[in-house]
């Protein structure tokens, strides 16, 4: 099986694993307790949070762990429009191709009465730190862009938006989910106040997250209850997900140079590859990019069809974002980056990790076609492009 | 090492290791993905919302999976405030002795100007169903009530409160975190409305719990983003987690009965084994009792002392909820069964398991006593009190 979803979730690594390990079997202490089988437990979880902080450039104070990068999104921007609404700041600026968890959320403080401008995307998938000065005004609290994107794998220019927000004195978050562990990533040195991040997109723990906030930023909590996470998220802390989101963390953070030029490697090949394709089209920056993603749209066929012969051909992919299949309507990211709904569902995204090889490469570079030829060969849509009957749009 | 603190947390089973391993080692898909890695994790997590749902006594599609009870129990309540707004119905009823999950959430709710109502606790520790009659308005939007207290064990009379609640058309809420996998649970049979349960206290993994929601109450997202949980609980789905949690949980299920007669068996030699330390006093009802709740309070001594010592001893107990330690106030639920401020500060609480032996009981037995007389002996208060310069309370 050549397993090409990493941006929708990764298989755990053995040292994740072996981390968490002990923490079910033998050191199960609830670190709210005294004793020391609970105290162990609570060093445990320190030094987790020093090595995420490490990994971050930040203090382990600023860290807290969530159930995931959702939950991070949610509370970073709720604690972000609290702070705003008390100081009458209600305007918020975000981007068209956010995560629905950024999203959805901003569609719920909209309903609480906050204003949210959402700054359009460029045609290869990027928004400019120029924009987003632009958009600035005297009553906005709080900018928030993804430090790069989930489907098309643009890196957005995340030290210069952070520094026009410091500049201005905006609070500004980024969701980092698929970026943590893959990208270099220091808060101080790139301006951020607020970040999430998710274990699952390193080769850590499913349900675990972190948000990281600057000292002196306020939480609001999202779940109330007992004083763990310094009283900013109630709930007995998921100890073995957090020692294996950190040691997840590290390992991806201490190779993150080898990784990238590996993975980008090969995922140039497959950009080239895929290229041959007629009426083919990359999706998202060529440049600033992903290490591991790959996303094309393929015109006259319909994804959900491609994805279902890859797997056929033992290849895992996607066609957008795995949090939004089921649905079918396309992709919000296409639509913002222009392109046709006709030509968004016929999208395919593949994320590789270090772990993929040039056999998958092969493999995928073999299969591809042969699929988007075949499928093409028994599409309407097709035969009316090929004939003339439409016009084609790539 | 005794280990006699399971109301905080409890070791995993074997059985709820095995049914995670394969889940992060192999199983690893996101069930979102349409291929067949991904679709057998759909298939997974399917399994596990039946296996939850037959040990509920629901339906399948009333379980949502959280992050554990503290977040079950914060969605439950903030959606069954909801609902009542939109009926301009703000009136909720509630225990004086919950857990800070529902007191702290219900404090965020009366700042939205709603009216709790926390309903006295009488001195063993219960509510009865009358007392929720006659506080129940036509504008009482929730009922919620604990179904067994985690400090010191009283069972409520879940299903004669839920018959009040059904028969004047009020929501019923319960907080079953401590009874689940303990105590005989039936939805339909007890006439719960919404339930909370978390993984780690039965046996599952931390960082897992469940909110069951009775067809046709709506859901308000705590956590806004994917479709995920029928879109009303946004993130990736923790498949090991929730495998985790299915499987301890029909386990204890499937020797509910046995093991409440080993446990309780033991748990009633502590009590007449301590109740012979002079100026002690059992905390909670002694009939309608978990199984494995032990909680006593000893005149003259400090609660946080006595734990040390345990520690040393070889003994894991507590003082209370493990969530509130660090805390200096004394416990809000042995203050609401009317202890004196002085008497609940020296309050032990020993949890037990069906994995706790004959041998555990005689050591604590042994240790509990030796301690108490010895933390006595150094103790002002106990001088004085033994002085008959101070009045005993107990």
């Amino acid at each position: 099986m050549v397993y090409a979803d990493n941006a929708a979730t990764t298989k755990m690594s053995r040292t994740a694993i072996d981390a968490m390990l002990p923490y079910m079997e033998t050191h199960y202490g609830n670190p709210s307790s005294l004793y020391r089988l609970g105290q162990e437990a609570a060093e445990a979880l320190q030094s987790a949070r020093e090595t995420v902080a490490a990994c971050l450039g930040c203090t382990p104070r600023e860290i807290t762990f969530t159930s995931g990068g959702s939950e991070a999104d949610n509370q970073a921007l709720i604690s972000a429009a609290r702070i705003g609404e008390r100081k009458g700041k209600k305007h918020i600026i975000s981007t068209a191709f956010e995560h629905h968890a950024i999203l959805h959320t901003l569609k719920k403080l909209e309903k609480e009465g906050f204003e949210v401008e959402l700054l359009p995307v460029d045609p290869i998938g990027t928004v400019t730190a120029q924009q987003v000065a632009d958009a600035i005004r005297p009553d906005t609290c709080l900018v928030t862009t993804m430090y790069a994107n989930n489907e098309i794998g643009s890196i957005l220019p995340i030290a210069e938006i952070g520094a026009v927000c410091r500049e201005k004195g905006v609070l500004f978050h980024t969701d980092a989910v698929q970026a943590a562990g893959h990208l270099h990533i220091n808060v101080n040195e790139q301006n951020i106040d607020m970040l999430s991040l998710s274990g699952h997109k390193f080769h850590g723990p499913k349900g675990t997250g972190v948000l990281y906030a600057r000292q002196g930023i306020p939480l609001t909590n999202i779940i109330e209850g007992g004083a763990q996470e310094r009283g900013k998220r109630a709930g007995t802390e998921n100890v073995p997900g957090i020692m294996g989101l950190a040691a997840a963390l590290k390992e991806a953070c201490d190779h993150i140079g080898e990784n990238a030029a590996k993975v980008s490697a090969l995922r140039d090949q497959l950009i080239a590859g895929l290229s041959q394709i007629p009426h083919s089209a990359l999706n998202g920056d060529p440049v600033h990019r992903l290490p591991g993603n790959v996303n094309f749209c393929f015109e006259g066929i319909e994804g959900e069809s491609l994805l279902l012969l890859l797997d056929q051909a033992g290849i895992c992919a996607s066609s957008g974002s795995a949090c939004t299949s089921g649905s079918l309507d396309p992709s919000h990211v296409l639509l913002a980056i222009g392109r046709p709904h006709e030509v968004a569902h016929g999208s395919l995204r593949l994320s590789l990790c270090e772990w993929n090889t040039q056999e998958d490469v092969d493999h995928i570079l073999k299969e591809v076609p042969r699929i988007v030829a075949y499928l093409r060969s028994i599409s309407p849509v097709w035969k009316d492009l090929a004939s003339g009957k439409k016009q084609f749009m790539l």
